[in-house]
């Protein structure tokens, strides 16, 4: 199986106009912990340098979370957007697609909105913790199955086009998949009340803002809104896998809501469960007073979508739906 | 002990001007490895969340590099600037400081070099292999010791000002230490082959380029730098840990080569020999023809500075050391 070809098969796509006149990181959160009763062990970090007497004993820094930030020098919005990324995954979801083109990160920022683009606890440039602080297992995602339960396609992934079944119409850029795949790191099932802790200190730190979520994200976008709609003022769910806590449902009383759902739904043997659950909560949070719109990208003509919209072929164009939804509910200024 | 307070200790700092008209990343290299025989698992990915079937036989794509770059508008500098960090750590270690200000990258873009900090195989954003891939253990560092390690002070870390023992002078931020312990990634001690491999397939996108490099990245830099002498163009060893191959000195004979030490160097148990093994490799790197500098910060009269010296509150003045030794050796344009 060729992995190098990939390369060469990435288009060089026009880039989005942007001026950012600052960029900077920080991490925020995170506890200390202590290890105690371990023996000394001398480890050699670099070969021919000198071995370091490394006491495992001690206080770690865990459950930390990175975030990394974008200035347009013209901004035009007054709330920054805060993109966050789904299960396995990395803030890079927005920042590049598998055939190299823009992502919503250089969309928001081309738009004058102050972009935060963040590495979910355990993932990515937040770092992760050890067996003896964390005992369960992480999970690591092989290449084969998310072809199909990211609806790309029927069957596995397959390296050869002709043997490989891409949903008809599909906008995945499938020559590009293994870059999709290199993007995936590891990641736990056990770790979301650290990850609800760190993205609520996102939000006491950077807020009032918009809230921009996917997959996985949909669980911490909408319980960090329920913990404090007063700094969430708007939440666009992109295919939320996780929810919000229906018991709270007042709290987003006062906090417009965006559900976006892409292609391929019906077809699949788990998204009209995961959509039913969120329409359901969504019902609640109407109940309770809220503006909630709901979109299904093929019922307004937009088909072909997968569960990565954010990556297809046509992603700058449901950015740009986003981006009138926001309009529309307040955030052009 | 709290960790909250460091926070409200970061400076607001002036930023350095810069105006990016391009941002974007790509993961590149990486290998499939084939895993077979281990049973089918369920798992719930996000609490409410439909079960999903995870056979964890089949292919994993491992050993992948990411790469964030960001392009200048007034582009200065023909060659791009390639900033590669250290153990245990992502680039990260170049976009901020754990007092909140700006870091080399922002300091190499401001001065319209185009700017790719990458994250090590393993590390940050690259995503790592399971125990079934890699076997050995990972490495997880604990907040007490780098604090002498990294020649900050003496003794181990502690939070109260006054049982702190920081090196007279010390340009390190002392009050900001947890950030920078926030910023340190588990780290593998066998998965250098596999770097080296991901580095000069980046060195093989990118360059001809300057690349930088830190503490273990030494090793990366020289090896690279060796493997590809007609990309690497020059070559920043900022204390490195990690060595070049001896035999291969004659690789380098045109390689414009800096090395910088920061203080506190003679009184360490492990950064003499260190820096001893870097000093007579570069002897070496002489008799084969190469041009190289040595700058012990102290001896020029810059005093104070930790191993993190891209986070010592002097650190843009150190940068412009290197961006003066980059003019003279004719990498301005």
């Amino acid at each position: 199986m060729s992995i190098l070809g990939t390369w060469s098969a990435q288009a060089q796509n026009k880039k989005l106009p942007m001026q950012v006149s600052e960029i900077g990181s920080f991490h925020i959160g995170g506890k200390l912990v202590e290890i105690s009763g371990k023996p000394v062990k001398e480890v050699v970090f670099s070969p021919g340098s000198a071995p370091a007497k490394i006491d495992p004993n001690g206080n770690y820094l865990v459950e930390q979370m990175y975030v990394q930030y974008f200035i347009p020098q013209k901004v035009q919005h007054r709330l920054p957007i805060l993109l966050w990324h789904g299960g396995g995954l990395t803030g890079v979801t927005y920042e590049t697609t598998p055939d190299g083109r823009d992502g919503w990160m250089q969309y928001f920022i081309s738009k004058g909105w102050k972009t935060y683009v963040s590495d979910a606890v355990e993932r990515g440039r937040s770092g992760w913790a050890s067996p003896d602080i964390w005992p369960t297992e992480p999970q690591f995602l092989p290449i084969d199955n998310p072809w199909n339960r990211f609806r790309m396609g029927s069957g596995l992934w397959n390296d050869d086009p002709a043997k490989r079944q891409q949903f008809a119409g599909s906008q995945f850029p499938a020559e590009g998949y293994l870059n999709f795949m290199r993007q995936v790191v590891p990641r736990w099932t056990t770790t979301d009340a650290a990850t609800i802790a760190a993205y609520t200190q996102l939000v006491e730190k950077v807020c009032p803002c918009v809230v921009l979520v996917h997959s996985q994200g949909g669980q911490f976008g909408q319980k960090v809104a329920q913990a404090r709609p007063d700094l969430v003022k708007a939440l666009i769910l992109v295919e939320p896998a996780g929810f919000g806590d229906p018991s709270k449902a007042e709290a987003l009383k006062n906090t417009p809501i965006l559900t976006i759902y892409g292609d391929y739904i019906d077809q699949d043997s788990r998204w009209p469960s995961i959509r039913k659950t969120q329409l359901e909560l969504n019902q609640k949070y109407i109940n309770a007073g809220a503006s909630v719109d709901v979109i299904n990208l093929p019922e307004i003509g937009i088909k072909g979508n997968s569960h990565m919209m954010m990556m297809d072929k046509n992603n700058l164009q449901i950015a740009g739906i986003i981006d009138e939804w926001l309009k529309k509910k307040g955030f052009a200024k």
